[in-house]
């Protein structure tokens, strides 16, 4: 198997990393010098360069890790490129917009939208880890476009990448599900921060800095990632609004008992999340 | 030192479990007599009972690690047992009206309020660990009314606890900062398991995992702590609401430059956090 990574950012690095001793070859383009030279001499990719050029033509894979509008762009700006022999996939947190899009664009290529659930909060190459995806949850999201074939060669991909679960859902259904389990998490950690009141890292427990962890992200990415799922994000907002004014309702009216009812259904939803 | 402890619940047996073997005897009382069997079979605590006839008077330090209602009335019943040669505390996690409480009700007797800031989600006794407080901050709120060498002796007793920092702060402060950075996190991981959209277990990832960490709480113990603490719990929950508003409309008009903007200022804010 010969893999070409687009993009050698964290989650494109990384898989670098992970997949190098794996496969055949692993190539990587990156349109930062920089971060090509960091690549080479840390030996995460076999060798690379800016555009499409520099790769092989006949790599088995494409790999693309860049930001959810940056890879519709790269897909068409480099449709000369693509032939029928390859699987091209990406690993953007976001699925539907891409999928429909590229799907369309590239009828004689197969294209197959994936969303490993792995990040740190170090971005970039730097903070690349060949472990980033062990006992992590690997979505895919195949349309009838895609074959047997390309899904199973795919789901070999993630389990060579060291993920626990592989999940299979619409590119609507991920895009919806990922506003909850991902994008309010992110803006509530953001929100708590933004509400900081002075002197209270005398005062922080674990429960704190668990809450606040992830607002250290990217802000372009993030923007991008929150606006494209805008219809969804704000849907998601509007329901842990209402669940907050719901609390702030019962502990205003000093209402025990349906508080203490609440706190107990949730305890029992939460037995059916856990992992 | 001998240590007399009331309540050897996850707190109290958890100090136990840390003293036991740096002070020269550690008592306890519990009004429930399976803790009681437990505690003295796992030599938890070297004798006990129910109540303060079961102990020797001579204890030095009493702590009292109840829920906060409780606190002050066992105070309130036991007055007689109390005498001038010791030093009462308290480890609950709101502190005003305890601490006034008290200090207004044994004029003879010193009591000092404080709050270890660690748990844990396995509650009672079962959940006690000794090393449950390493590493951990630990407020002190000491008044006019407390000397010098009692608030040397409970600085004393939190280092041998291996608490990382010990902070001090009037009981006002310690209550309207914890309803920022413990009820507020507490809060939202509740609100967002409530919130709950059917099949996302299937694609969470550790922000998400992280964020809901916390909803595990003693329904009894908590609805408690946000009643008693509700005017600054209140007034948080509406800074935080008026935070996730302000992220939402900035969402949905698509204002590129003030998102990125807001999410950057955070991340300086969060950099001051950092423990």
């Amino acid at each position: 198997m010969k893999v070409g990574i687009v993009g050698l950012g964290l989650i494109g690095a990384s898989i670098a990393l992970s997949l190098k001793d794996k496969v055949d070859l692993v190539v990587g383009l990156d349109n930062d010098l920089e971060v090509l030279r960091i690549a080479k001499e840390r030996k995460i990719i076999a060798y690379g360069g800016t555009d499409c050029q520099s790769v092989p033509s006949d790599v088995d894979i494409v790999i693309l890790a860049l930001y959810p509008k940056a890879i519709i762009k790269f897909i068409q700006d480099n449709k000369k490129y693509w032939n029928k022999n390859q699987l091209i996939i990406d690993v953007a947190g976001l699925k539907n917009e891409i999928v429909t899009t590229i799907q369309k664009e590239l009828p004689g290529v197969e294209f197959l939208g994936t969303h490993p659930m792995a990040g740190r909060e170090i971005s970039g190459i730097k903070g690349a880890r060949e472990e980033l995806f062990l006992g992590s949850n690997f979505i895919i999201t195949p349309t009838e476009k895609n074959t047997q074939e390309s899904i199973a060669k795919v789901k070999e991909l993630a389990l060579l990448l060291g993920v626990k679960n592989i999940y299979e859902m619409t590119p609507v259904q991920h895009d919806q599900l990922i506003a909850y389990t991902s994008h309010l998490p992110h803006l509530m950690a953001l929100a708590l921060v933004s509400a900081y009141e002075e002197g209270s890292e005398q005062i922080v427990g674990r429960s704190f800095l668990d809450a606040v962890r992830v607002a250290d992200i990217n802000e372009n990415l993030w923007t991008e990632l929150f606006l494209a799922n805008k219809k969804y994000v704000v849907t998601e907002l509007d329901k842990l609004i209402a669940e907050l004014v719901d609390f702030k309702k019962l502990i205003a009216e000093d209402n025990v008992l349906e508080l203490t009812e609440k706190i107990r259904e949730i305890k029992i939803i939460k037995e059916r999340i856990k992992q």
